[in-house]
C-alpha cells in the first residue's frame, strides 16, 4: 500500500496528534486570508473561480445521473443558478460500497495520507470556497474564510487524527503464546483488519456548510468508509466544491472517486430513503430538532450523530469589567446575525441589579446598556455589513418579524433593516433584544434561531443558575456562560454545568466570544445534552465508526 | 482524591495495558483452580460458603426494598431458595444518581483504582462465584472456575483498561495561548472533566452470569456511570455475589455502595420500564433477539450494547489433520452441551467430500466419522459429565428433543440422556448430530441454542463461502471457522469474513476451540454483524459510555 502521503503530511498529523493530546492552541491552516499565505492573486482568481460556476453544470462524473437541479438562493441576492448532479440514491450507495473495497485495503495509513491530501487541497482552495460558503449562507466575508476554510479544515484534521489514533491502536498482526507448564506454549498468530462500517451519510446544514461538515466527513472517510455528502438545499456549493476536491485527490491516487458523492435532492423521501437504507451505517447530522428527532428514531440500522437546537444562554451574576462585558456580548449576539447554533438566545440576569466596576446596574440598566453597545457596535455601515453579513432563511425573517412585534416580550432593541452597498439585494438585519421574565418560558425557552435575544429577568443568581440546569437538561444547549466575580457563584456554575453536561465560557471580556469554539481544544459539544448526543471531535465520535475482524491460526 | 488504590493496582493496569495494545497473550488472574495460588482450603470452604446462601435471604442493604424474590432453578437439580432483595427500580435509579455525584468527584484514577480492587477482590472470590455459577448454569466444574472466574475478571479488567485508557486522554487543564502577531497573545486555561453519560443497566444471560456481565459492568463503572445489574432469573447467584463485593469496596472507600445495585424481578415491565428510564444512559444487553430488538427499537434514551443471536459455522474444504480436526470439533460441539453463544450450529461440507491426510473422503464418511468422534469423546461418564454440564433450560431441552426427532434433518448421532451420579437431578443431555441439505435452510439457518449441529452439505467450497458470508450478513455469527489445506480457500473466507465482519478461525486442530475467545487478544464480537452491536472490548465499547464537559476563562 502506497504510504507516500502518509509520509509526505506526518508533520501534519503529528501536529494535530500532539494539539489533541495537550488541548492548547495550534491551527495546521492560516486563518488569515493573507495574500502572502494564500497568493498574492488568490482572493480575485478565486472569485472568479467562484463565480464562473455560476449558471454552469457543476459536473462531477458521478453515477446514476438523472438530471440537473439548481435549488439555490443567495442572502446576498446573487443569482447563483449552478446546476447539479441529481443521481439515483441507490446507485450511490452502490458505488460507495464498491469504492469502500480498495478504500479498505489501503489501511488506515494509507488512508489517513489521502484524507490528510485532501485537507490540504481543500485548504488551497480556502478563498474559492469561502466565496462560495459567503454566497450560499449569507456570512460575512471574514467568517465565511475563517469558518468555512481553515476553521473547517482544522476540524477535519481533529477528526482525521481521532481516527488515526484509535485505528493505530490496533495491531495489524500478533503472536499469542500461551504458556503450558512444562509443556510446549500453544503460539497463535492472529491478524486484525480495521474495516469500515458501511456507507456514511453526512447531511449538512444551511449556515455552515463545511465547518459543521467536514468532521463527520473526514471521521468516517479516515475510518474506512465511503461517505455520502448531502448538503442543505441552499448551500450545496461549498460541499460540491469539496466533494470534487476530495474525488480529483482520489482519481489522482487510482482511488475509485465514488467513495465520496454528493447528493442533490429537493425530495425529503430520498434523504430519508438514504438515511435508512440497510447499506448506510452511520448519519451525521447538522440542523433542527424534527428531522434530528427523526433519524435517531428510525435510523436503527445506523450511528446517527445528531447536532440539534438548543437554548444557549449566559448568566450575569456581577463584573469587574461592564464595558468588556457589554462589548463582548453585543459582538457575540451580532456575529452572523445570531445564525450560529452556539449563538447565546437568554441573558439571564438578576432583578435587583448586578455588581460591577462601575458600580451596582439596576436590571433596566442593564437591559438599556446592552441594547446601546449593539447599536453602537453597529453603528458604522461597514462594520454592520462585514459582522451581520446576510439573513440566511425567510424562516429566520418571519422570527424577526415576530420578535420585533414585541409578541415574545418587552422590545429593547428592534431590529433593523440595511442595506449593504455592495449587495443592493441582500437581505441584512441587526439583532433584536427583548426582555422578559423568568416566568415567560413560552417565549424565550424553545430556540428561535437568528438575531433574538432575550434579556430575562430572575429572581437572583441561585434562580438563574438553576434555571440553567433545567434549560440545558429539558431544551440542550452548545454553550454556557456566566459573569461573575464571586467564585462561590462560578463554582455552583461550573456544577451544574458538569451536571447538565455543556460547556461553560467564564468572563469573556475580551477577543474570545462565547459561540466560538477552537479546533483541538474546545470540543463542539459535549454529546450529553439534548442539543447533541455527539461532539466534535472525540474517541467516541470515530471509534464506533469502524469495527476490527481478526482471524486466527496456529504458527 | 485518593490514589491509593491506582498506585496499589498499578502494575496490574500496566499489564492490561500493554496486553491491548500487543494483544498477545496474558492474563491477570490465574486460569488453573490450583490450591497453591488459591488457597489450599479454598475449594472446600468456598464450596460451604455459596451453600451458606441456599434456603436464606441474601442481604444487600439496598434501599426501596419492597420484598424477595427467590427464582433461580438449578439445571443440576439442586434446591438453591436463595431469597433476593426485590427493590423499587425507580428507587434504584435514584440511589444511582445520588451515588454518582462522589463517583464521579473521584476523578478516572480513583474510579479505576477502585474498580481494579474490586476486580482483585472478586479474584479472590473465584471459586465461591464458580459454585454460583455451575449450579445456576449447568456448566460442569471446570469451565465454572475458569469462565466464571478468572476469564470473567480478565474480560472485567480489559474493559477497565480501555475505559482507562480513553479517560486519560482527556487532560485535566491545559493553557491555550493563541499568538496575535505582535501583540500579546490570547491565553485562557481549560478545564476537563470526564463525567458518566448517567445510569447505567446490565442485563445478563442465564449461561454467562459473570463472563458476559463484567465487561458492561466495568466499562460502566471505570467511565464514572452507576450500575444496576439486572441478571437472568435463572441465575442471579453469581451476579449478586459480585454485586455484594463490589458495594463493600465502596464502602470500605467511604464511596456510596449504591452505585452498585442487583435488581431482581419476575416482570419483563420492570426491566423494560429500567431500560427506557429517562435516567438511564446505557444498556448492555445478551440474550434473544426478541428482547434485544425491543431494546434497540426502544431504548432511545440510552446507548445500548447488545449481543444477540447467530449462526455460528465452519466450512470443510480439506484438512491436513483429520483425527485432530474431529477431535477439535468434537470438543467445540460438546462443551457446556453447546450452549455457548460461540458454539458451531451449521458445518458446511462439499457435497463431493473433501481431502484429508487420510485420503479423499465422502461427505457421508465426514458426516459418520464426526459423529463417532463426538460419541468416542463422550464415551466415559466422567469425562462427558465434566464437559457437558446440564441442560440450562426447559427450552433448550424441548429443541433438542426436535432435532432428535429427524424433522429438522438425518439425525446423524441422537442426543441420549446421561446421569451425573452427584447430580442425579441434573439433566445432562449428549449433542445430537444432524445431516440436511444446503437448501434446508428453515432448518440451520436460525439460531437453535444448545447441543444441536448441522452438517450442512453444499456444492463446493466456493458455494460454501458465499453460503457462510450470507449466513452473517443475514442472521449474524460470533464465530466462523475454516478448514483448508488451500491458500486460495483461506483467503478467499479470509476476504469474506472481512466483508461480512465477522472473526475467523483457521484449521484449529489443537488445543483452542473456535468458541474460545482470549481476553486481550481476542474481540468477542465484531459488533459489524446482526449477532452483536458492539464487541469485548474495544475504544467504541467505552468511548461513549462518558462524555467531556470543558470550561474556560482568560488567565
Amino acid at each position: 500500500m502506497s504510504l507516500a502521503l502518509f509520509d509526505q503530511h506526518r508533520a501534519l498529523l503529528d501536529g494535530a496528534m500532539q494539539a489533541i493530546a495537550t488541548r492548547g492552541y495550534w491551527s495546521a491552516f492560516n486563518e488569515m486570508p493573507s495574500p502572502k499565505v494564500y497568493g498574492e492573486t488568490a482572493h480575485a482568481d478565486s472569485k472568479q473561480k467562484c463565480e464562473s460556476c455560476f449558471d454552469a453544470d457543476f459536473v462531477l462524473d458521478q453515477p446514476g445521473q438523472q438530471g440537473w437541479l439548481s435549488p439555490e438562493v443567495s442572502p446576498y441576492g446573487v443569482a447563483l443558478n449552478v446546476r447539479y448532479p441529481v443521481c439515483a440514491a441507490d446507485t450511490l450507495v452502490q458505488a460507495g460500497q464498491q469504492a469502500m473495497v480498495g478504500w479498505q485495503a489501503l489501511g488506515a495509513a494509507g488512508r489517513t495520507g489521502v484524507c490528510l491530501e485532501a485537507l490540504t487541497r481543500l485548504n488551497q482552495q480556502s478563498f474559492e470556497i469561502a466565496h462560495a460558503v459567503m454566497l450560499t449562507t449569507g456570512q460575512g466575508w471574514m467568517m465565511a474564510f475563517q469558518a468555512g476554510g481553515p476553521h473547517a479544515q482544522d476540524r477535519g484534521l481533529e477528526a482525521v487524527a481521532y481516527a488515526w489514533r484509535e485505528q493505530s491502536f490496533v495491531p495489524a498482526e500478533t503472536t499469542w503464546e500461551k504458556p503450558q507448564g512444562k509443556n510446549p506454549p500453544i503460539v497463535m498468530t492472529k491478524h486484525y483488519e480495521v474495516v469500515g462500517r458501511g456507507v456514511a451519510l453526512v447531511i449538512g446544514c444551511g449556515t455552515f456548510p463545511t465547518w459543521n461538515t467536514y468532521p463527520g466527513l473526514f471521521a468516517a472517510l479516515a475510518t474506512g468508509n465511503a461517505v455520502i455528502v448531502k448538503p442543505h438545499g441552499n448551500a450545496v456549493l461549498p460541499a460540491a466544491m469539496t466533494v470534487r476536491t476530495i474525488r480529483a485527490v482520489l482519481a489522482e491516487q487510482g482511488l475509485d472517486p465514488n467513495l465520496v458523492t454528493l447528493c442533490v435532492t429537493a425530495q425529503r423521501e430520498v434523504t430519508q430513503g438514504l438515511a435508512t437504507h440497510p447499506a448506510v451505517k452511520s448519519v451525521d447530522f447538522t440542523g433542527g430538532n424534527a428531522f434530528g428527532q427523526w433519524l435517531i428514531n428510525n435510523c436503527r440500522q445506523a450511528q446517527v450523530y445528531a447536532e440539534l437546537a438548543g437554548v444557549n444562554h449566559i448568566v450575569i451574576d456581577s463584573t469587574h469589567a461592564y464595558k468588556a462585558m457589554l462589548g463582548n456580548l453585543a459582538f457575540t449576539l451580532s456575529l452572523y446575525s445570531g445564525q450560529m447554533c452556539t449563538t447565546t438566545q437568554v441573558i439571564l440576569v438578576p432583578a435587583g441589579g448586578i455588581a460591577t466596576d462601575e458600580g451596582h446596574k439596576t436590571h433596566e440598566q442593564v437591559c438599556a446598556d446592552l441594547a446601546a453597545a449593539i447599536d453602537r457596535f453597529l453603528s458604522k455601515p461597514e462594520v454592520a455589513c462585514a459582522v451581520l453579513g446576510a439573513i440566511q432563511s425567510g424562516d429566520t425573517a418571519d422570527r424577526i418579524a415576530l420578535a420585533n412585534s414585541g409578541k415574545l416580550g418587552t422590545v429593547l432593541l428592534a431590529s433593523k433593516s440595511l442595506s449593504n452597498p455592495d449587495f443592493p439585494a441582500a437581505k441584512v438585519q441587526t439583532p433584536v433584544l427583548l426582555a422578559c421574565d423568568m416566568a415567560d418560558e413560552a417565549a424565550y425557552m424553545e430556540e428561535r434561531f437568528g438575531p433574538i435575544s432575550f434579556v430575562v429577568s430572575v429572581p437572583d443568581t441561585a434562580a438563574a443558575i438553576a434555571l440553567s440546569e433545567r434549560m440545558v437538561n429539558t431544551h440542550g444547549a452548545l454553550t454556557v456562560g456566566v459573569y461573575s466575580t464571586d467564585d462561590a457563584v462560578v463554582n455552583a456554575m461550573t456544577a451544574a454545568t458538569c451536571r447538565s453536561k455543556v460547556a461553560l465560557s467564564i468572563n469573556l471580556t475580551g477577543a474570545v466570544f462565547v459561540n466560538q469554539s477552537a479546533a483541538y481544544s474546545d470540543y463542539h459539544g459535549t454529546g450529553g445534552n439534548p442539543a447533541a448526543n455527539a461532539s466534535y471531535a472525540d474517541s467516541a465520535f470515530v471509534a464506533n465508526r469502524f469495527r476490527v475482524v481478526q482471524r486466527r491460526y496456529h504458527v
